[in-house]
Parts: C-alpha cells; sequence; structure tokens
C-alpha cells in the first residue's frame, strides 16, 4: 500500500518513513549523546541486514513521539550550552510591531504568536566566546562533535566489507571519523556546526567536504497561508525528504512570527537572509537602510535562534559597475539590495563596513556566516566572471577576519555555470577562502530549460558537490517560473538528494554504496518492497510500479513489467551463477578465456541439467 | 494560451511548436537540398533576431505539409540514392507469419499491414557498396553530407559574436562545418550518417562527437495498442521533442507490421535490436537461435529500412563467466539473450563467428552498426568491471572489421557507473574502437533513485556528452519500474536534450549559446512568451507560471513572482546600466576599483536623478 503519511492535528506531516524505524543510537566516547538514525529493514530471509540511513526528520517520524508544535521539540542541546558554563540568560530585546513588516503582524492570516517564546535567551558571557571553532581550536571536543562524528559514521561499520575507490581532488575523507577529526576539521574552518545557542532543539550536522555532502531547501511565507502549521510543515515536509538545513526567505508580514515556529520545531539548524526583513522594516526602500536598523535585526534573529546568516558583504561599491554589462546583471535579492543602497549613498556597503561588529553577534550565540554571493552569475553569459570572482575573493578575506574571531564561516557559490567552468569556481574558493566549506546553487548547467532547472541544476550541484562543495542548495522544478508547492519542494529535495549521494560515491565516501548495493541486491532478486524503501522516495517508486502492474502479487513476482513474466535478463545471470557453482570451481575461473575450445560438449550437457528449462517469449523492451 | 498541439484523424500530432516557424534552408554548395529547421520568432520591438534550433520533429510540424499515414512521408532521399546509379529494385523476401511473432498478426488490436508497403526495396548493385564511408572514403560529397553540414551550422552564422570557449578533450569541432568536414570525419569513421537506402523518408544527421550531441527516444509496441495509429505517435511525440533517432524495440506479436508503419512514417532514423525479433520467431527460447533466422531477420528489415542494428557481437563465451561475482549480473536483454545461447551450446557466439557476413548486409543497405554493449553494468557495484571492458576491446575489434567494408560503426556504452569512473569510459571506448562514436545510456550515477532515474543518469549523460559520447539513448522516470506513459517520454526526451545541450556548452559548440543568450535577455527583460517559447517545453514553462500568475497581463507585466510588482533585483541592474550610461563612460571603467572614495557626494546627485524611485517592498524569496 502507498504510504499516506498521517498528519497532527495541528496538520503537520507524521508517522515512519516507509519500511524505516527510527533508532538511536549512543555515540563512541559519550553513551549520553544518542544520534538518531533511520533503519530500513528488508524482507526476512533476504539474508539482508537492515540499512542505516542519515536521518534529517527529526522526531516527526518517530512514533514514539507525541509532535506538539505549539510546545515546540525537546531541547536536545539545552544542558550542553549550558553546562559548558559560559552563557548568561538575559531579558530578550523586546518584540516591535515593524519585527513583523511595517504594518505589524496579520493576525488575520492566522499568524499568532508562539505561545511559549522564550523571554530569556542565551548569549556568551562578556568576554566569552561560545562558538564551536572556539572550542575546537582549543582543544575541547563538545557533545555537538560526538554527536556529528556518529552521525557521519553511519554505515561505516560495514566498511570492511568495502575496498574504498573514488576521486576526492585533495580532500581528506578519513574511514572512521572520530569526534577529534571534527575538531580539527572545525578548528581550521574546514567544517561548520551551524547551531546557534538560542537553538537547542537543532540535532548537530557538519558542513563540510570530509563530511557527507549536505542539501538545503528554501522555504517562505506566503500571503495565503491559512495556519502557522501550513508554515510549520513546509519545514517538517522539506526534511522528510532529506533537506539537511532550511532557509526561511520569508518577506512582508509575518516575517518574526512564522520564523519562531518554524525555529521551535525544527530539528535542522534555520538560515536566514537579514537584509531581506531589515529592508521590510523600512518599507522596502534599500536607500533607507541603516546599520542601526540592520544591527538591531541581527540581535532580534540571534535571540530567536537562527543557526546561519547569510551576509552579502562582499557586494562592495566598486564591482557594483562590473555587473553593468553583463547579460543578466545582478541576480541575487540580497546583491541587489545592498548594490542599491551603494549606488545610492555612493558609500561603501555598510555590510562590508561593520563586517568585524557583526561578527562580534556571531560569535555571541556562535551564528555561523553563509557568506553571500550577491554578485553570482544568473546566466551561463555571466558565469566566472571579473564581478562573481572579485566579490569570491573579498569573500576570502572576510572568512579571515571572522576566523580571527573563531567564527565559523561557509562561502555561498552559483548559480549559473556551464559545465566546463564549474570545476575553477570549486578551485579558486579553495584557494580564497582558505577551504572554507562551499554552499551553491545548482549550478545551472543551461539556461534553456525553464520548468526543468532542478535536473539543469542536478547535473551541475552533483558536479560541484564531487569537487568539493560542502553543501548544495536546492533548486525546484517551478526556479525561473512561479513559487514551488508542496509537490515542487519534494522533487527539489529528492533531487539534491541524489545529487548529493553522486557526489558521495564519486568522492569515495566510505560506506556510501552500502546503500546502493542493497537497493541493486534487492532489484536483482526481485524484492520489489526493498527496492521501493530502499530508495529515496518510496512512495513514488511505488506508484510507478502500480502503474504499471498494480496486482498486490507482483510486488512478490519474480518479475517486472519490462520483461514480462516469462522471459527475465536476470534470471540468465543466476544461471550463469549456478551453472558456475555446479562445476565446483570459482565463478571468475570457471572458464579461461584461452580455454573456450576445451570441453564444450561437456560443459553443454551440465548447463542443460542445471536450469535451460528457463521461459522467454513474451516481454517489452531491452531495459538497463 | 498554452499549446494544444492538434491531431489529424489518426491521432498523430501536428502542428508547430509554439512561437516557432518551420523553414527549409537551401544547403551551401547544392541549393536543391533544402535542410528544415525552426526559427522561433520574438518579442516585436525586442530588437531579437529570430533563434533557428536544430528540428527533429519533420514535417509533423509544418503546417504545410498535409499528414497521412497511410501513405507515409515524402521520400525526401529516393532521387539521391536513385541518382548514385548504384542500387537494383528486386522483390522483397516475403512475409511470413512469423514475422510478426510465433502466432503471426493479432488484427484484432488494430494492427493491420501498412497499405503501400515497397514490394521492390533497394539494394546496392552486385559487387557494389552503397555506405556513406565508403562514398566518403573515395572523396565523394553526397547530398545527404551536404544536408548534414547545413543542418549542424545552425545559428553559426552568427559565431563572429561570440568568442569560441569549452573544453573539448581532444575532439576537434570546427567553426563552421563544411560538407567536407562531414566526409572527413565519416571517412575516418569518426561519424555516421544512419540511412537505409530503403528509408528514403528520412531527413539525414550526423552521430559523432565533432557534431552536436544527439539524443534517441526507445519506444516499443505495446499489448493494448488501440491503433496503428498510437504506434507511430509513439515516434511522432518523440521526436516533438527533440528525438534525433528512435529505437523500436517491439517484442511479441505485430513487429513486422508496426515497424513497417513506423519507418514509412519517421523523418529520423530508427534504429532496432534484432535478435529480439529472431527470438520471437523461435517461441522465446534463446537455445533455439539459429544463424539462419537471425540472418533471415536481418534481410527482412533490412528490405524494411532499418537504419541500423544493435549487435550484441561482443558477448563472447569467455567473457560470460565474468558475470558471475557481479551485483547485478547480465542486465541487457541482447546480451542476455546471447549469454544463454552461447552457455547452452557451449559455443562461441554466432553474431561473433558470422561477423563479417552481417557486415555483407549492413553494406548492401547503408545499415549503421550500432555495436551492443550486452555486459554492460547495471548497478554502481559492477561498473568498469572485466566483463565491460573485455566486450569494449572485443566492439574495437569488430569496429576494424566493419571498416574493412567501409561499414558505418557506432559503439554501445553504459549503464551505471559513478561519477568519477564515467570519464575512463569515454577514454578507453575512444582507444579501443578508434574515434568510432560512442553512444551510451546515461549513465546512471546513483542506484538509489527509482522513479528519477531520468535524473540520476541526465548527471552522467551531461558528463559523458561533454567527454565525447556522440549521442544519449534516453532514460525515462519510469527506468526499473513500469512502462513509460507519454508524458514519460516527453520528461525524458526534454531531460535528455537538457543534458546534450549542457555538453555542447561545455564542449564550447559553436554558437551553442545562442539559444542559451537569447533565453536569458528575454527573462532579464521579463519578455515571459519569449522565454517560454525558446525553452525547451514551452507549454510546461507556461503552465508552471500560470500557476502563480494566471492573468494573461503577468505575461506582460515586468516582473515575476518571485519578488512581486514592487521589487525586482534585475531592475536594479537596469539602474545599474542606467547611471553607467548616464555618466557617459564605458560601464566597465565607471568606478575604477581604486577610486571608489572619489566625487561620492556628487555620484550620490546623479544616482538620484537617474531613477532611484523605484519601489521596493512586498515580495517572495531570493531567486537565483
Amino acid at each position: 500500500m502507498a504510504d499516506i503519511p498521517a498528519r497532527t492535528e495541528l496538520t503537520v506531516t507524521t508517522g515512519p518513513i516507509r519500511g524505516s524505524k527510527k533508532i538511536h543510537v549512543p555515540a563512541q566516547g559519550n553513551a549520553d549523546v544518542r544520534v538518531a538514525m533511520r533503519e530500513i529493514h528488508l524482507e526476512p530471509g533476504s539474508g539482508e541486514a537492515p540499512v542505516r540511513v542519515y536521518d534529517t526528520s527529526g522526531p516527526y517520524t518517530d512514533p514514539a513521539v507525541k509532535i506538539d508544535i505549539m510546545r515546540g521539540l525537546p531541547q536536545l542541546r539545552r544542558d550542553w550550552i549550558v553546562g559548558r558554563g559560559d552563557v548568561d540568560a538575559y531579558d530578550a530585546r523586546a518584540v516591535k510591531p515593524e519585527d513583523n513588516g511595517l504594518s505589524g503582524p496579520d493576525r488575520a492570516k492566522g499568524v499568532e504568536p508562539f505561545p511559549h517564546v522564550v523571554r530569556q535567551p542565551l548569549r556568551a558571557k562578556s568576554g566569552a566566546n561560545v562558538t564551536q571553532m572556539y572550542y575546537a581550536k582549543r582543544g575541547i571536543i563538545t557533545e555537538e562533535m560526538i554527536y556529528v562524528a556518529e552521525r557521519e559514521n553511519l554505515g561505516r561499520a560495514r566498511l570492511k566489507e568495502y575496498i574504498r575507490d573514488g576521486e576526492d581532488f585533495g580532500a581528506e575523507i578519513p574511514d572512521y571519523v572520530t569526534p577529534e577529526f571534527v575538531r580539527s576539521e572545525i578548528a581550521r574552518g574546514r567544517a561548520i556546526i551551524p547551531n546557534n545557542i538560542n537553538h537547542p532543539e537543532s540535532e548537530p550536522m557538519a558542513i563540510g567536504r570530509n563530511f557527507l555532502v549536505k542539501i538545503n531547501a528554501n522555504i517562505g511565507n506566503s500571503a495565503v497561508a491559512s495556519s502557522v502549521a501550513e508554515e510549520v510543515e513546509k519545514m517538517v515536509w522539506s526534511i522528510r525528504w532529506g533537506a539537511d538545513t532550511v532557509m526561511d526567505l520569508s518577506t512582508g508580514r509575518n516575517i518574526h512570527d512564522t520564523r519562531e515556529w518554524i525555529l521551535r520545531n525544527s530539528p535542522v539548524p534555520i538560515g536566514t537572509v537579514p537584509i531581506y526583513q531589515a529592508l521590510e522594516k523600512v518599507g522596502g526602500i534599500a536607500e533607507d537602510l541603516t546599520w542601526e536598523i540592520f544591527r538591531d535585526t541581527l540581535i532580534e534573529q540571534a535571540e530567536q535562534g537562527v543557526d546561519y546568516f547569510t551576509i552579502h558583504a562582499g557586494v562592495r561599491l566598486a564591482y557594483i559597475p562590473m555587473t553593468a554589462k553583463r547579460v543578466t546583471g545582478i541576480v541575487s535579492r540580497g546583491g541587489s539590495i545592498m548594490a542599491k543602497w551603494c549606488l545610492s549613498h555612493h558609500k561603501e556597503s555598510f555590510l562590508y563596513e561593520h563586517f568585524d561588529e557583526i561578527t562580534e553577534i556571531c560569535k555571541a550565540y556562535d551564528i555561523a556566516y553563509s557568506l553571500g554571493d550577491g554578485l553570482r552569475p544568473g546566466s551561463i553569459a555571466d558565469a566566472n566572471d571579473e564581478a562573481q570572482f572579485s566579490e569570491l575573493y573579498t569573500l576570502g578575506e572576510l572568512t579571515k577576519r571572522a576566523w580571527e574571531q573563531d567564527v565559523q564561516v561557509m562561502i555561498e557559490g552559483p548559480g549559473h555555470v556551464p559545465m566546463h567552468k564549474i570545476k575553477q569556481n570549486m578551485e579558486k574558493q579553495l584557494e580564497a577562502c582558505g577551504e572554507a566549506p562551499f554552499y551553491t546553487l545548482g549550478p545551472l548547467t543551461t539556461d534553456i530549460a525553464p520548468g526543468y532547472d532542478h535536473i539543469t541544476s542536478g547535473i551541475g550541484a552533483a558536479m560541484i558537490g564531487w569537487y568539493g562543495t560542502a553543501m548544495l542548495c536546492y533548486v525546484t522544478p517551478k526556479e525561473h517560473l512561479g513559487l514551488p508547492d508542496r509537490d515542487d519542494v519534494k522533487v527539489g529535495v529528492v533531487t539534491y538528494k541524489l545529487a548529493a549521494h553522486a557526489a558521495d560515491l564519486a568522492k569515495g565516501h566510505p560506506a556510501a554504496k552500502v546503500r546502493d548495493d542493497a537497493l541493486s541486491r534487492a532489484r536483482f532478486e526481485f524484492r520489489w518492497r526493498d527496492q521501493f524503501n530502499l530508495s529515496l522516495d518510496p512512495e513514488t517508486a511505488e506508484q510507478y510500479h502500480d502503474q504499471t502492474l498494480p496486482a498486490e502479487g507482483a510486488k512478490t513476482a519474480h518479475f517486472c513489467s519490462m520483461c514480462g513474466p516469462k522471459f527475465c535478463s536476470m534470471k540468465i545471470t543466476q544461471e550463469v551463477r549456478d551453472f558456475a557453482a555446479k562445476q565446483n570451481q570459482p565463478s571468475d575461473q570457471f572458464i579461461a578465456a584461452e580455454d573456450v575450445e576445451k570441453g564444450m560438449a561437456q560443459m553443454s550437457e551440465v548447463f542443460r541439467e542445471t536450469g535451460s528449462e528457463l521461459y522467454m517469449g513474451s516481454g517489452g523492451r531491452e531495459h538497463d
């Protein structure tokens, strides 16, 4: 039966992903740290061990947890944070009407304030630094690092079955991830754990090229939301299918309240572009933006628990004219807001000028930078141009300044880039930004397929992920055309999940192949349900199967719709194996290439005995 | 309005693709050869020239042509073929009941014989050779080569506007394609023009790595076809969206008659896997296959006009045991039929043994070989293994043997290959097969996304196309799960079209960028209809747009649904340009990087005069 996910009264999607069970694995080094994973159980009798997969879905897929979005998720990290003794609770900044847009919140649209707002957020004690990078540089292994190590090790217990194989372009992926390895990666800036101390609900995760490739999904408020549950559901739906982080790109009214609902219910890090909210506070007039309004917005979001900020501080005044000759100019919204401000005042960007002050804020809450690429190319024609790379080198300069204060940094990247120019993006980023994690949007490898830009960009995403990009920002089929609906979000997430996994395979990530091999064996052995359950989207796989062969019996039948019941190429392979076995020889030696002629008649006889009764006949097409 | 394609009484899809006009361009060197192209007309007033695109759709999109599938298409090439004076007409082999399956044709299913079957097919005169390779090696430039040259030159008239840019991995793509270049590529085996002299309805096209990357769509008969028109429609639908060749993989009953209908109505080359039909003739019992039955099938299909044959002659007896230790064994249907035959008789493959005799047949009709990769990997685990490459080197040996008789050859390739192992496939193929065109199925870059295998394989297809593969065999979303329907075929074709185009861009194919740039300019200038019409799938692009902004006025509005009417990053860029222009300086110099501070107040004043009145405000999300 197809998976019809249950919804709670407040209409967020809950219940296990089909064929799967939520498990909590005690971490190496600290058994109190229990890491959530998903285990896919295969057919009894198949002799197959359950397959453990990385699980971004949080408690929503755990039947043992009662979900109540009015209360928010349990505060997994609260004790770890407080236990370090370097934070103070203090009275939060008062919420202002303009935090929800210039006209204030719109209660008619069903967006109420979250009923259990934290009135006393946490902040680093005066003079303290609470970033994971700060701890890491001082040799401290945090619970967050322990959690990440176990989470990334997923499946590596089976590594001994595999010969590692891949091309990692200079990455240094270990056989096993230890907490110490996580620490060292964070200390040198090669990975980040985005986890604001005011978002204790989050399950720690790492972004870095020596870890599994991650993906981000974007959500945003909608003017016609029927309830806050609808807004929360967008996040829940994204993480169900595999989003590792979610960016809330809401604009207009209700921004503050919507974000609060999302944060309190999110087990994944939440990123934002604070300039969007700041712009709302000045009625959408970019030139009216000031450092003071922007700074106040950062504090507002820091106290709520935003885990990473996109800051377009690399859009310097001098670079803006470089975009005038482009085919598509400036396509980043944040980039164009800053360009407008800079041009209007003819001043250097206030984000650039006040960068160290922003870093001070990040340091006090452990917010990671996602340094925005406001000048990224918006078309194949504009890829890898002067404006783009000028900004990138400024982002590199800012990375080093952030690292001086031990603030975690990742770097945003393009955009639209033809395949032959993708690698240069990765190489320049590594060089300019000292191996800080790269976080790219696609890139799209051609401009001519609107409606299919999840695919044009999925190609670029898989490639740049292979080359070393640590997180891929998804693109949905609606890109350039309209706003994604629920189905578009799912297609976007699954497409990026498969691109990230293809990258992990190609990098030679240990044990990435476990899932491919389990699925291929299920396919070969006609374990249809196992094939569905092991796939990234079991529902769609089953639906497609059922469109051709709807009968329930067809799911256990040892044939498929391509060749029908009487002939199957996979059965032939079984005969090859049986024949080899009957001869009592290792199958790879059973006929030596130079020995073909010998004993042909005799072997032919053996074969007729073993199983040449197999039927062939009606069927379909050559399927791969 | 969305494009609702018309259908003729016999229900094949006709009518222009929206926004496009069929044109016929006189070829350089022979104005009697008129090459079909599609011209996309852009908004009057945009100042944009029409964009010419490669057109595979044949007369079906030409309103000037009355389509009658009972008669078939006009015989474009008939005079060229007969004019060369090296063919004879002769009495065709009599159609046997078993040509339509062991039970003969099933007239109840609506498959009638084509009413105008050619009773007198053509064949090379005794001792003659009618292949394009034969002519090419002797310095003869045929009309087919002239046609191909003009067709490939598409858009290159505008090449002077472009600086060529790409990485072609040793291909030799010229600025302009001359008929002589086509001849030389065919002479050295680097390209083929598949065009059986008994398929004069086809519009010549080339497959080779110095030409545009091509794509193939597979079709097959269905047991529940309501009419022959449904079978013809599958081909018509595939080529409408861009299939350059179509393979008819029908099995079961009505094979012969269905193929006749398809060939007589197809403007693109048709490929088959003759062993499928031969197997039907022996009731599906692989071990009952004989060379005589196979040979008779080849003649049957040659006389009908099949343009290329997939022949799995590289599945040698000695290689079969190499598959025993694989995760997914032999997944090619043709490969497994031959494996079964070889094992059963314990004899070398009759395809391998009789290869030169098959070549004799190909030579007499100009049928190209598509040497099948019967041992291709069916999973990531099996990629690039001994069995696969052993077969590949045999295909290289057979290529040289075919070339000795001047028969055109392409080589089939995998399959399932992780990204880091794709390039090796291309390199070994070039080395083993003397640069004969490579024709791959995907490859799929991971096994874990059934339901999304058009995407897992589109990634691999784009990459291997970039590396040098000449034709990409499509994969639909139903791969591994069920039989594709009409929508699946379209999604598969468009996905492969975008992958092929991404490859052309990355190879630095001259003028490939013309379409991307035209679309990006349309996007930047909010010419929505132009953006739809320039896309690979105008219908889907418009539908997606309309889901968010359905009003007809929104198609001419200078904003999009992402940012709403009051703010747009693209407008900011226009302001940057206007500002630069008003200063009367070249835009790339208007502020020198080292001169930022100077005259800030003055410039700010200029900007306020030019256009800072632009509103910003309500909106959506950062869109790429």
